[in-house]
């Protein structure tokens, strides 16, 4: 049997702590191959190249500094080079890279690689809404898994104990990405509803959104549970309406309902919400002021969302994620959240 | 066809936010007389008796200050002069006065009366765990719902937006309890799995304690997020485990997900937990010291349905529960509560 060789497309902050426990994970298996090749946009850090940075230093001093990388994290500049001879893309990019990447990729992989994309969010086009993994799949023509959960990297690279959910087809890749993921402190499930997991990671955000504007308005616990618990009904909803084979468990999973706690407790989506009630600044003006140039998924997300809602004339069917389009979009006052719920 | 006649048994903080909404309802519906007596332990404030001063300023100035009752609640100090003649009992006491109550009660309710139980907790006695509707049920021989929710009574009262979940078996029983309990800011869903509803209340408490111990660790969002959702997993099988007709669905109500959120968000498990942790005194200390002779439900929860599982030696089944239960009891480190999850 020959190993299965892992290439890491993608060394931001989550990048780099995956980094970290799939290099580790390598060493501990005769199931693959102890290199691991990351790759990394070339730039300069203090002076010296990212690169040497993290194949010297074993850090990533710029996304992911203060976390020891294993030293079977090779970080290679060119994108060929990372994937060559690679059985496992693992993709974590920023999903605006996504098509681009791919498309370099295209005739330049092994036939028989698989993938797993950890890339959040969706893809709006003319034609609908379309899933990363799908996007990966088509142009690639490879298997793709996904992996969403709780997962705030820093934490995760600090080994805090977490969860995580992969969400794989095939029984055999979801037990090797179980070998190459799971630690005692990152502790892996692995399910059959690939689209549930990766639609969970997209609509956590507007949810979000909903939540911060609760806190905002100072409604307290109940009103802000509420929200949370009626946005995971809507994310649900409408994973099971447009996508088939979605599973309802998959909600109660560390990708459905812990990654919704921990996003609307903290991040950036719930914070810039709770300003814009606190302000009355439009979320694009909060953006620029609060985010050092980032920008808010949940906003994205919320109009996406809501643009394909309105195509097929059910925007009422999901009451939360209107109300949040409205209020970020057309004005609506935050008070109007809890309308129609 | 003959009008339904309300009592409230029970004048506390929850009480008496319920006496605001199910006063209001009564008001507006032709299916209920109009007033609805309320049971109140008589004591004297600020030189006067409760009763007294609940039917002159509408207002139970001791136990929910601030918010005016509408005047079709009447307080009554004596329990068989508020139940005479009532069909729909509602009861709103703390646990450990309920079988005196229902003692008090048989032979003088009517016949054709039904009861709601809003208490949260759950019996344990050398025969094991049982429901407190299930005791009310066979003491008066009746049939009784429940209602729980993410439901903070001082929100409630506040009229904050939240919602709350009934669990009634007969489906005429669930109307007229949507029409008593729903209003705009305090959204009823009703189910049919009493037993589901009753049991979220009951060991919500024991995972807030988890997340408490989460807290004091200062290991952050994603750690806090697993014990929530795996805490809510074992609710969920231990509800399926011993107890007929629970259904998975229960646990995405307001009963459940919600009301876990809220509890492991406030209140005083997850607080007295928390200190726990940062100074190392035993729970009953911090109990005494912090709660102002209030007690913690969370620990008598955990150490009821440890000896439960104890006994059907199933602990194994419930690592988060057994964990919780060994750093309250026996003293095992906080940090021992994400071993064997």
């Amino acid at each position: 049997m020959t190993k299965e060789k892992v290439a890491l497309i993608g060394s931001g902050n989550w990048g780099s702590a995956i980094a970290k426990i799939v290099g580790s994970n390598v060493l501990k298996s005769f199931d693959f191959d102890q290199e691991v090749r990351m790759w990394v946009f070339e730039e300069i850090v203090n002076g010296r190249k990212l690169t040497e940075l993290i194949n010297t230093e074993h850090e990533n001093v710029k996304y992911l500094p203060g976390i020891k990388l294993p030293e079977s994290v090779v970080a290679v500049p060119e994108l060929l080079e990372c994937v060559k001879d690679a059985t496992i893309l693992i993709f974590v990019v920023p999903h605006q890279f996504l098509k681009g990447i791919c498309k370099s990729l295209l005739g330049n992989i092994r036939p028989d690689a698989k993938a797993i994309s950890l890339i959040k969010g969706l893809d709006a086009s003319a034609s609908g809404l379309r899933l990363f993994s799908h996007i990966i799949s088509e142009v690639l023509d490879i298997e793709v898994s996904v992996l969403s959960g709780a997962n705030i990297a820093n934490e995760v690279a600090e080994e805090h104990f977490c969860e995580t959910t992969i969400g794989s087809r095939q029984k055999d890749d979801g037990e090797t990405y179980f070998k190459l993921f799971n630690t005692p402190y990152f502790r892996v499930t692995v399910v059959d509803d690939v689209a549930g997991v990766e639609i969970c990671g997209a609509l956590k955000n507007i949810v979000a959104i909903g939540a911060g504007i609760i806190d905002g308005l100072r409604l307290g616990e109940n009103t802000k549970a509420a929200i949370m618990r009626i946005g995971l009904m809507e994310m649900k909803r409408f994973a099971c309406s447009f996508w088939s084979g979605v599973r309802e468990e998959t909600f109660y999973e560390s990708c459905g309902v812990a990654d919704l706690i921990t996003t609307c407790a903290g991040g950036r989506n719930r914070k810039v919400a709770e300003a814009h009630v606190a302000t009355g600044k439009p979320f694009d003006q909060l953006e620029r002021e609060m985010l050092n140039g980032q920008k808010l998924q949940g906003t994205l997300a919320a109009q996406e969302v809501h643009e394909f809602l309105k195509a097929k004339k059910m925007t009422e069917e999901f009451p939360l994620f209107t109300r949040i389009y409205q209020i970020v979009y057309e004005g609506a006052p935050p008070q109007a959240i809890v309308e129609g719920l």
